[in-house]
């Protein structure tokens, strides 16, 4: 089959591929070769299509990426009956995505995120507008679902910490047990907030 | 001051060197040159300490790193007048070491855990050992506060990847805010785990 043309035009293929790259292994590990190998495509043709080399492909792919999990968490949101069910069920697959990839295939962004942080600040410009973007989408879920602005921010970056971080530690300890225990804690978070516990309230 | 004697042995400052160059841009990005001209030592004294050169290196700073944040967060909690504001006092401090070093002193083993989890199994298990390490002193801690076992491992695990997820957004929005709402919801589920609101309970 190596003679079979790869799908896709090469620019799509060198995208694809420097996100499996970078998400796997970083942003320093992945040299242009590794990528235009990968995506079996001429080496010119990553200079071609990005003048700017690695870095603009590395903005491109955490802003697409970026893009593609916004899109994720939108459409698991509108298929579940409420917010916190929604959130439940995104974290549930999250921990799915870890263990059927073999722990490979996490956040689009995380891994250059921290690479980045504080050593390349275009970079660093597009991993905060992708998690700014995230944020405010889950934001403005909560605030539809009833809870103030400023508490409804604040939530919003406490659970896109949970998941960052159960990325993180399920990735290093290869097991789904701190994506399951974040996703507890986020629920138990929003429920507190969207349908807090009534004091005196009936009990069964 | 060029002619003055740098202080500590050469393998020690190699290894603060690499502590610092790997947690604030990467393993990857971080070559042997680098870190010994930031250590002021000689280029053969890194290989003369750490015949495995590099990932030697990392595994060693991975540890100590990990043993002297353990100690820190140990010191806060035996401070502390209870536990959760103990948690509290840790996110705060993690929070203003933020804000002091311009967002590049973060967590010491996340930026390399993310890069290696699935490219160096050698450094994955030195990050494993490390969170684990961190996660069984909150979860004994836990345990110690009246939490039963299962309840405590999973608080523990949900605790720390608030912590670590807001290591990352922080750094990436150049923000205290993730850290902030991170530590709001943290507290709020361990109170809700060791001293659960009362139903039908006597409000004011």
């Amino acid at each position: 089959m190596a003679a079979a043309a790869p799908p896709g035009t090469s620019r799509e293929r060198i995208v694809l591929a420097g996100a499996e790259l970078f998400r796997r292994q970083g942003y320093a590990a992945t040299g242009v070769k590794q990528i235009v190998a990968e995506a079996q495509a001429p080496f010119g043709s990553l200079y071609h299509h990005f003048p700017g080399g690695k870095e603009q492909l590395a903005d491109e792919v955490l802003r697409t990426g970026g893009a593609f999990f916004l899109a994720l968490y939108r459409s698991i949101i509108d298929q579940a009956p409420d917010l916190s069910t929604g959130v439940r069920a995104f974290f549930a697959g999250a921990a799915e995505t870890l263990e059927v990839t073999d722990f490979q295939d996490a956040c689009p962004i995380a891994t250059v995120a921290g690479e980045v942080a504080s050593s390349n600040d275009t970079l660093r410009r597009a991993t905060a507008d992708v998690f700014e973007s995230w944020s405010a989408a889950l934001a403005g879920d909560l605030r539809a679902a009833g809870a103030q602005p400023a508490d409804a921010r604040a939530a919003a970056l406490a659970v896109l910490a949970q998941l960052e971080g159960a990325f993180l530690l399920s990735r290093s300890l290869r097991s789904t047990d701190p994506m399951h225990a974040a996703a507890g804690a986020a629920v138990a978070g929003l429920t507190a907030l969207l349908d807090p516990p009534t004091l005196n309230g009936s009990t069964p």
